[in-house]
């Protein structure tokens, strides 16, 4: 249960399908977990493109009477994770533009690194930006590039920007997928069951609409949709990949497919890998849920401890504004978790997690596990302790605020009032992912920035 | 009651004030009636611009807490009447860019006439546009612009757009507001009680936030808000004065001046002109609430008739989605108005509005007056037939809808089943207006377009 | 614009049309003015009595679908106006009962004055009392009655109640309607288009659903409802009307007849009398809107002074949270009601209003039209000073709230600030409503109360 | 995930604490997952019994201010579950009576078998009920026992029902919990952390409040709570205990303790036994999410068949209106449960859920598996196939709807289109809750009726 690195958002691209716009909705719905705060869908129809976008989870945002005006056989969606700011409403994707060749818009997963240079840049020469979205800049490229051709245009702006971007553009007819050299944020390719295709930041997105996995795009890669034609791929840059190992590690559902491997599988290895290099005898293992629960089974496995369901979640979470009683103790975290008491009692208890941001959650679990009667508490991380903030499309509380950048993990643990505390390394993490060479950002990990 | 042509919008601007934000919330509340269905502030603190914007009356997007983000001395508002449109929340104003000077944000009232042929040229040298309206030209125009100081280049702008407008600009530190040469569409200054400005649409939002009257911005003039100066006039076109009469007859409200003059007498003076030249015998004046109640005033006075309320107007509207029963006649009029039967019952009645636009409201209220018991309906209009469209800032029905460019008067009063009917005629209602000169667009009643 | 006295109900009753909850649901719309709390509508088909009451407007307690379950050709209807409570949805109306002889729905205008002895007897008893509605005195005598018929428990059962109600009772087959010997709160009878029956606290809700008046229910009169009979008439107790003389000055509708006059009628008498008794030399007649819209056409009638709209009302109200500035005086009236400036501006106003109850709406009103340049400003109230609470079904303040209570005229004139004030007297008030006899009740007035 | 069988409701008492009404609120918040559509509470404060009860979830319907008028010491909360009804608002608890000794509410969690009879023999005598809740029997037999005192009245009233009841009454200073003789409902014991006292339906809702489980009340007995005195135990019956065995299958939250016994030790204990007595080769074991997740860990351990998050539950759920395409099989399922392909594929899954009510979900959920790539799917389902509906307080479809009352375990397997399909038998069932007596009603699953 962490509440503080979160995904910025979640693109999809439809095309080829006579509802794309539906089909966009119900993958968008798949992937609200990367993003709850605004949705958007843009739809082409060959003469137009259509855009619908407002604040809230998707199913708020549309209904079947405004998605019937999204017509047309292709579209683009997008889910944006909350951020400050004056307006956020402005803030919310798709990014729409008419300009010299029509219509467009984008949806982009990611940050650009060099989006201010860029934008000053493109301000000087009389460019005007409506928005904080660095996406924004690449209407203004797409539109100032001399070349003829929109295919031309898009290849001319991407090389313009810098950082982590997964891109999907749609004009009135054609519909274009972009991942960065590095391949920071995952997308993937999918057929949709009557022919079209789709593509989306996860997998899981593809089975609700009945779509198959193909491939991802790769690093570096342009797709090009055309009516009639199978996508044509355009290698922009050689692959460099460095793909956000974070993913693995929290923000894809279990179910999905990112970077060609199973979370759920890499979670679970991740789990193992923390069992052999930091074991502890004990009675029980047990997950923070949902987080900490693939990683904790590969833990119990490992080990052959037994996993027990030793904290449960609330599903009638929500806000309290009544202000607790005298008498009730970490009233935030056991409104949504509750340690099931018969089973901690006396025990001596390995409780996993994905990661530890502030640490204020997670020494609350620890001191309810102990309420509960847990003889002793093991926290076992299935990360490396996080250092360093994201630039490369994660929010991330500032360094400062990372405790384990001002804390040792001896000092962490005491701050969490463990029993013992032990993070993964960084070796076994990527033992966990299968990574046989440096394909992975670890920045977060490791300060170790790409760019 | 009519339904049918409507203001697009209203503008606002607060100068000099600590509290602007505020001012401008009070004021565009005071001018709902020009537009419920989005609004808009921004506001101005010398170092950033601010803006919040969202679909709804104005007490329903902001509230204490977002209105005190909006800080700063200077503020500029906006609300909008409902426009059709695939996502109209993009098309809420104030219209913000960061370009090469800085912030700016900007409010329109009016419509430009040569928007399409502006905005295409802007589109070939490489401009996007992210929204649907017209006042987008003019962030481009100014950002485009080669002079080096704001001033210089809204002036540049200006000069470049064609039709109505009545515009306001905010900078970072400056306020600009500037009225078309012809003044098509009102625009008023006033001065707050603290010795800063303001300038409205109407001069109703002058007195909740106790501002006083000092004079209309002129067509044609440019006025610049400086801190610590009196407002800067400087004539960026010899006027014209063509203004808007139908904010006499029906768009402003009746305790605004507009123009120069009393709005509520001016209607007045259409009733009494009308008594003059279309009498008829009868025992009662009865206006259509609330448009015609101030000129069924003037005809009652010089008619020597009695005045009197004889159709009652429902406070608790709002639309039902219950199925009338067969019985219901006219139950879309009826909900809002009743005929107050014992007044009508055997009475001659003459009914006064200000239009008839579509005439089938016209038509519903005569028969409920009859069933009413009137044993005649004379129906009187305090403006002349509505026979052309609106390209001036009015949202008017397609020519083929307006009844007055299809059926004579005699066809009219038959098919809304009235005993008479009488519409004022242009020059009386010049008269009314006490226009000595040209100085007034009657397009929509003559067809006689300006440009 | 008063907001301190308020009628606490309607009632509606209708049988013998297989739509009648949809007849009820509009006939609830049109006495929307006299309770805006909470809606009810209990329908009877033969077999079943179905109720759906809630919190809100008629409008939004009340949809196709859920209407659509409100079977049955009978159904009686209440809207609710705005009480203290711990938990006001349970005393919402209709009180339905099931009971030995089947099931009943009772919907009550009006207060019953023996209601804590009755309850404390009934209690003595054993009865249970599950909200704090004296209309649940009613259903608990039905039940008790130790006679076979549920007709003569009725008789039986309003025997034992005092004080004032206008009832309407719905058993699964027959409906009956009642008022109290004073007939205190209106009930008039009217026909269905079809041939069926509707029982309404005003006039105004025939309108809308087709239905023609034939009379009101008498004082002390129960009629009988029942399927293919005209209803049957039962004199109860001997008809000693003193009927609700402020339904003539403020609550009822305009459009409405109550107690066999015209509603606007006696408002413009009591204006004309207004004139007759107390007048004042002055330039302009201007009412309160819209209270004292009425009377004021009445007074200026009278007096020939011109009548003028020299107060607007705003259509936007609704309670703004945002705290004012320090310049904006009077903010609550002027949200709510705009002075005509170019009107008032240099002269004498006669402002008529219906009614002075606290006082500080009436100073308020003065000051904006002082402010407005009003030379001078009279006061004429078409009504005598309110000096005592209503125990008959009015929602009035405790008696030192009353400023007519606690201040002589010449106070309440120096406390509002006015040049001059004037009541009408109780006689000439009588006169108004063409009163003979004493058939009217002024204890509002006068203080003299019938039981 | 099952649909079909579902708790109806939830009570709590607080006794001895100033803030009772805020520790009912958090209470409530912990049994939420008993009932979802009202919720409601009432305190007494020594003078007074207050209520607020309303639709809609508990943290929804209560807010500070609302709370706040909630005063007392003493407070009784209730939540219910959606039943059908014409009204279903005035269907809310707690149910409040004034009576002859004063106020009471009265807050029920069961199923009166003798409702209709008891309702009847009221009603003969002259009783009213005015809402269709087998609760309101009690508040008139309270009110109508002869008995001086509530204590001896309680006893009278609750020797008059039959059936399930676990019953909380609170009068205007004591407060009173009573289970019926044969226990059928959980009912639980806590001590406040300042000397106060807490009875639930669950010993989840202390965990909350800082409460500490003292001990359940017991079958038959009374419990009476008087200020400055430890709670008195009467007992009524003779203990004869039918505990609900469902509670342990699916009702009870497993980190409660019901009937003495933890319930998610109880349900792990049933996935041990139908590993021992249904095994099966297999390469997973997979719980549906979240009903299944203990008795899957259970099975696995005893099989030693990996435990794999193989089916994830999406918590985004919510209800949509769009129509899915052609090609979207099983929307309903998959937007709420998503298989976790990379883990099923060519896999022979072992898929364990507590029970099948109507075969319909259970039939999507093996489709999905198998569409994913499962090459066998084994059911187990952790209780007896569901056979007869339950009259103790659980809202079951009719015996119609419950497939394995109209097929053999064969059939449903070939309808549920599983590899294979077996549930655990009642004797292991009750092997699996340590029953060495007859003290577990499993009526839903044999017929066999206590009474």
């Amino acid at each position: 249960m962490r509440e503080n690195m979160n995904e910025k958002c979640a693109v999809v691209g439809i095309f080829g399908h006579e509802e794309a716009s539906k089909l966009a909705y119900f993958s968008l719905h798949s992937l609200q977990h990367r993003g709850q705060e605004a949705a958007g869908i843009s739809s082409a129809d060959g003469h137009k493109v259509h855009t619908i976008k407002d604040r809230g989870l998707v199913m708020k945002v549309f209904n079947e009477e405004n998605l019937k005006t999204l017509k047309g056989s292709a579209a683009v969606g997008h889910t944006r994770y909350s951020t400050a700011g004056d307006d956020s409403i402005l803030d919310a994707q798709p990014v729409f533009a008419r300009y010299d060749l029509g219509e467009m818009a984008i949806v982009h997963n990611g940050n650009l690194t060099n989006a201010e240079e860029v934008r000053n840049a493109l301000i000087e020469k009389g460019a005007i930006f409506q928005t904080f979205m660095d996406t924004e800049n690449l209407i203004h490229l797409i539109a100032k590039s001399m070349k003829e051709h929109l295919l031309d245009r898009i290849i001319d702006a991407v090389q313009r920007i810098e950082g982590a971007f997964s891109l999907v553009f749609l004009s009135r007819t054609k519909m274009f997928a972009m991942r960065d050299r590095f391949g920071f944020r995952p997308l993937s390719l999918g057929r949709l069951p009557n022919g079209g295709y789709i593509v989306a930041s996860e997998t899981c997105a593809f089975d609700l609409v009945g779509a198959t996995f193909i491939r991802d795009v790769e690093p570096g890669e342009l797709l090009v949709f055309e009516e009639g034609k199978a996508p044509q791929s355009i290698k922009i840059y050689e692959p460099q990949p460095k793909h956000c190992i974070f993913e693995y590690v929290y923000f894809a559902r279990p179910d999905s497919s990112v970077f060609g491997q199973s979370v759920y599988e890499t979670r679970k290895n991740m789990g193992k890998e923390l069992a052999r290099i930091e074991p502890v005898e004990a009675d029980l293992v047990v997950p923070v849920p949902d987080g900490g629960v693939p990683a904790a089974i590969g833990y119990a496995q490992e080990s052959k401890i037994p996993y027990e369901m030793g904290i449960m979640r609330n599903h009638y979470i929500g806000r309290t504004f009544i202000e607790p009683t005298q008498e009730m103790r970490d009233l935030k975290v056991k409104m949504k978790l509750s340690p099931m008491t018969d089973i901690i009692k006396g025990k001596r208890v390995i409780v996993v997690d994905d990661s530890i941001v502030r640490g204020t959650t997670s020494k609350r679990i620890i001191r309810m596990l102990k309420e509960a009667g847990a003889s002793e508490v093991h926290m076992r991380i299935s990360s490396p302790p996080t250092t360093d903030p994201c630039y490369y499309g994660v929010d991330t509380p500032d360094k400062d605020k990372l405790i384990a950048a001002n804390m040792s993990t001896q000092e962490i643990c005491e701050f969490i009032e463990a029993d013992s505390l032990a993070y993964l390394d960084e070796a076994s993490l990527l033992r966990s992912v299968n990574a046989t060479d440096e394909s992975y950002c670890t920045a977060c990990f490791t300060g170790k920035y790409i760019v």
